[in-house]
């Protein structure tokens, strides 16, 4: 490394109380220090955006993991390109994925980064084998053990998890009922994607619609947003039916207290309702990626990306993902 | 069979809204046929009242088993003596169990009959052996799969499903805190049962008492009750911890729409939630049988019984299960 490095990164600036606002998080330009030996640099090139942002900067909830703190790096995953490296063959121009956060040059080691398979693009990468899909493949397979011929309704269906959890399903014999908030997602889920059948949460009657869709009941339902779509859910369940509990976007910005469904039908259904965090599983990211390998070799996987440009529209950008405006996988183009 | 047998029994007269009533049953006096061959006639002598008679009677929500008809005798679980027989190798004073309903007599077929193993006094096999003690045995081993050293907390932990669960738990090495509702009850749980601590709902603040009981946290909630108790339990869940769905007493007589508890911690701490009904897994009552046995000989079981005598007291006694004035299992004396 000849000269010395700018960078823009962006730190929590204050915890969220409600809706995050852009002032959540503040600007630091600096200049890098020069590498240390077995340090390489990062140029990240995308970074994702995800719901559980909103967890991480909070630390007056539980959250996945603990949160980040005050004046830290906000945290991420991402992919890049190595600009520099003193790590040994570690060379320039590999591919790599890692934690980098809201920053455009990581100082890494080289526990800190996996390379990327040489085929895989880097959009590709983010966008599929990023923790989203790993969240999909986990959720749907080891919590919600799939069997040919049910049925599964998902939530949040067109958002980076809830698209890869059910065409995974279709690619596996399930047949799929997406719920999404626009009639656009909707036609999108079962024109591109494949799904059965779509409800548009805001403009359907959903109780009406998972009956008329789901006629023979609800075999796995996968969850992403919670609320009353959780009560439809329960209501639909059949007998011996798992509740797959990814997230609950509608309650992440919540301040009041919340209030859940009638449990009921836990107990006269039988049901099983696991919650998980795929944090606790990277070690099966192998597994994971191997599997997704297979279903984009076969076509059977599609996906659409949200890219905005620039890592200084990050703390704009990530609301979309709470407010439904997101079209597909939230990306930051960082460079 | 000489002479006719006089017999009462009760038919459901109607569904209640609600509280249940006396008159939402009717009392039927009539003289029996005599038997043909291949049938034996049982005189009930211990009948037990569960709550989950409550969802037998009703067909307006989900149940565990299809309603009780209106007209059709009471749903039950009895342990009788064989008081006349035409069924081959079953002799007169045979002592068994079954669903015998809400009737001094029944005439029943072989294969409505469990014999009792002869060193079972009738009143232990309608106390432990019955439904109550094979939900207390699969809901905890089963779905709770308890480990040494864990926490478990369970609500109606003075009933005839809880008091079992938090012996069961003790035997095998678990620290038990049970929720109950009076002072006699909790004092009944620590220094007879052996329960390590007991919180009293209605004159304690059971979210402080739990933090207080429980400081490392709770392994595995063990559910009767419903309501408040579940979200402060969900509230003190550790991570991989378990709920197990046994009932939600608290909700079967409710008439207007239930809200449950605050889900985000079943994601957060990786929850697994879990309903089972036992008379799915009737075919593992030997099992059950068996490990009871071996508590039993051990010592390790208490239990107490709340024995109302006559039939006829059964439509108003039913109510002391869901008033909380039954003092242990509530067993009707037949004869």
């Amino acid at each position: 490394m000849t000269e010395p490095v700018k960078n823009l990164r962006f730190v929590l600036a204050r915890r969220p109380e409600g809706p995050i606002r852009p002032d959540d998080f503040r600007a630091v330009h600096e200049t890098l220090p020069a590498l240390e030996p077995g340090q390489a640099l990062v140029r990240q090139v995308f970074m994702s955006l995800d719901p559980a942002m909103r967890g991480w900067m909070s630390d007056n909830r539980d959250s996945y993991v603990p949160p980040v703190e005050i004046g830290e790096t906000m945290r991420s995953f991402g992919v890049g390109v190595i600009a520099a490296s003193r790590i040994d063959e570690l060379e320039v121009g590999t591919r790599v994925s890692g934690r980098f956060g809201w920053t455009q040059h990581a100082i890494v080691g080289a526990e800190d980064i996996t390379p990327l398979p040489v085929e895989l693009s880097l959009e590709v990468a983010v966008a599929v084998l990023g923790l989203p899909g790993a969240t999909a493949w986990y959720g749907l397979f080891e919590v919600g053990k799939p069997k040919p011929g049910e049925t599964l309704l998902v939530s949040g269906a067109a958002g980076s998890v809830g698209s890869l959890v059910g065409q995974m399903a279709k690619a596996e014999g399930l047949r799929v009922i997406g719920i999404a908030g626009s009639a656009e997602k909707c036609t999108w889920l079962v024109d591109e994607l494949g799904f059965d059948d779509a409800i548009n949460y805001r403009s359907d009657d959903v109780a009406a619609a998972v009956k008329k869709l789901a006629p023979d009941g609800v075999d796995i339902y996968f969850e992403n947003v919670g609320g009353e779509l959780l009560q439809i859910a329960l209501n639909n369940m059949n007998t011996n039916g798992r509740l797959v509990m990814c997230g609950l976007i509608s309650q992440y910005n919540a301040t009041d207290t919340v209030v859940g469904p009638n449990l009921m039908r836990m107990v006269t259904k039988r049901l099983t309702m696991q919650g998980f965090v795929m944090t606790d599983h990277l070690g099966r990211f192998g597994e994971f990626a191997r599997k997704v390998g297979t279903y984009l070799q076969q076509g059977s996987l599609h996906y659409r990306t949200d890219i905005v440009v620039g890592l200084e529209q990050a703390p704009t950008a990530i609301n979309k993902l709470f407010d439904g405006t997101n079209q597909g996988k939230l990306i930051i183009k960082v460079s």
